[in-house]
């Protein structure tokens, strides 16, 4: 199949009823929005072997490419609303992969109330790569930037951390732990189909100071707030918070090393913020309503080395080894 | 190198002194327009070893990244205004290409006015791919496209074409004809270093009916407009404007052989469109203006196959066997 057939019995079929995309028969789309609202734009990209696996099916793809660009606009706070794909395919990619692929599209564009609106393709002789430029709606002046921490405040973490890590682990066969077949599942799970926290991220429009989703660690990743706020960040160690199948493992394994795994590894996708205090209320009301936790984590300090401070529960600062992960 | 320090080395410095690009220190970027306005948002990708040969100068391959979308935006009578830049890197990339190719687009960014706002950066054991997503801006209603024409109204063209066609075929080593040094090089460089008619583009915003740009052949493009917009297009092959280095070639070999290429391959980047017969004058206008050739080149007529009829001095429809070019 060439580039123009693969638009035609793929990609086109997703676009019906979607007057912005202008069923993809021109040279680019065409967007309006409210006088009152600000589109919010980014654009993330996934190639086999750094970021999949060879081999990962169509499905995990597909929900990985999404739920990445949905991350990112649930960080600024805003509702995903539009994207474009750019799909570099291998000659070796068949219609029996397409159409899993463009099946799974249509779904997510159901389930997240999202249009695919423009894009490209192209086949190539060399590994699978997919870029989406997602495109979100936010009142005006309202995103939620990583430079809005202020001293005092309290610092939030969506979810738990370092599910993802060890489903990583384990698909490298790198885990060293000894786990339950269905503990081993929950980790995959955590690690191929991450949820993006966009309902929540939506609700911390007027709440949250400063936000960002934990893609590269924990460690890195806080400390673009830390950096961009020109603030110190004091997170207590003891409130990470964990699932029940990492809990297990902290009390089976030396507890520093499992939690050096959570803090410094990727592909978490929760939502890292900070809010004024009095807002601790309506957080908690944002978790019942989203049936999503919501951690209180740590304090905003000031602090003229703008960093991360992980401390143990009599204060001292902890030291890791990897400060991040680079794909 | 890593994707954060080709991101703070490379990347970053194109985005001092633009605060929609939050310098690229977010997760997304946030834009706004007045709202008089509409956006206008195209993706291109191109791939080494099917839009460019392995080898190719950085400078030509920026400059051909951003000329294949600006012309994409050109051909919705828009103005360019941001873009969000993927970038699917081989390991073999090194500081001096990645040096060379963020000049480039420095230039490019300049020459254009337009700004770069996000995107993201992928090592990989593969070949190159960059994906561009660009966003421009158009008056309210008045972006052309594909469905506008009407009949009787003149079909023009920018520029001429088929000069690209015999560029690739140097480069490819495909190139039968006696050609020297000069003429060798006018054909690569108009392959390599393509124009996209921006300019032009925004001026035909309240003349052009329906536009597109040609980029995978004139016959195949221009049958995208007269599908889209239920009507059949009437060509003078006579009309077709071409260089002089290419008239040269019509003269020395077969002419039917040389308007096949001209007509059935792509690269051209020239803009395809109707307009009402009133609007002559304006066209006329506007060519003077920008010091390039605009062309009437045939009418837009009723017809119920929807077809491109090239046509030649007697009104003969006259058949090509390749009908566009499949990258």
């Amino acid at each position: 199949m060439n580039e123009l057939e693969i638009l035609e019995k793929f990609i086109k079929p997703l676009t019906e009823k979607q007057p912005s995309s202008l069923h993809l028969t021109d040279d680019a789309c065409v967007l309006d929005k409210l006088s009152t609202k600000q589109f919010v734009v980014t654009m993330d990209s996934i190639s086999e072997n750094v970021h999949f696996f060879s081999g990962t099916s169509p499905q995990i793809i597909a929900h990985k490419l999404i739920a990445t660009n949905l991350s990112d606009i649930a960080a600024m706070a805003a509702a995903p609303k539009y994207y474009l794909l750019s799909a570099i395919l291998p000659l070796s990619i068949d219609k029996k992969w397409l159409h899993d692929f463009s099946s799974s599209l249509a779904k997510l564009n159901k389930e997240h109330d999202i249009l695919i609106v423009g894009g490209d393709t192209v086949r190539h002789q060399g590994p699978l790569s997919l870029s989406v430029t997602m495109i979100g709606e936010v009142d005006k002046y309202n995103a939620v930037t990583r430079s809005g921490a202020k001293e005092n405040e309290d610092v939030y973490i969506t979810g738990t951390l370092g599910d993802s890590a060890i489903g990583l682990m384990i698909q490298k066969k790198q885990n060293k732990f000894d786990l339950s077949k269905q503990a081993k599942s929950f980790f995959i799970n955590r690690y191929e189909l991450p949820t993006p926290r966009v309902e929540i991220g939506k609700k911390l429009a007027k709440i949250a100071s400063s936000m960002l989703d934990i893609s590269d660690g924990f460690i890195q990743d806080a400390s673009h707030i830390s950096t961009n706020s020109k603030v110190n960040l004091d997170i207590d160690i003891n409130k990470i918070p964990l699932s029940d199948p990492l809990k297990a493992l902290t009390l089976k394994y030396e507890s520093s090393n499992i939690i050096e795994i959570v803090l410094s590894n990727g592909d978490d996708y929760e939502l890292l913020f900070t809010a004024p205090e009095k807002y601790e209320g309506a957080i908690n009301e944002i978790s019942l309503a989203t049936n999503t936790p919501i951690s209180k984590i740590g304090k905003v300090s000031a602090g003229s080395d703008h960093k991360v401070n992980i401390r143990d529960a009599n204060g001292k600062i902890l030291k890791f080894a990897k400060t991040g992960y680079i794909h």
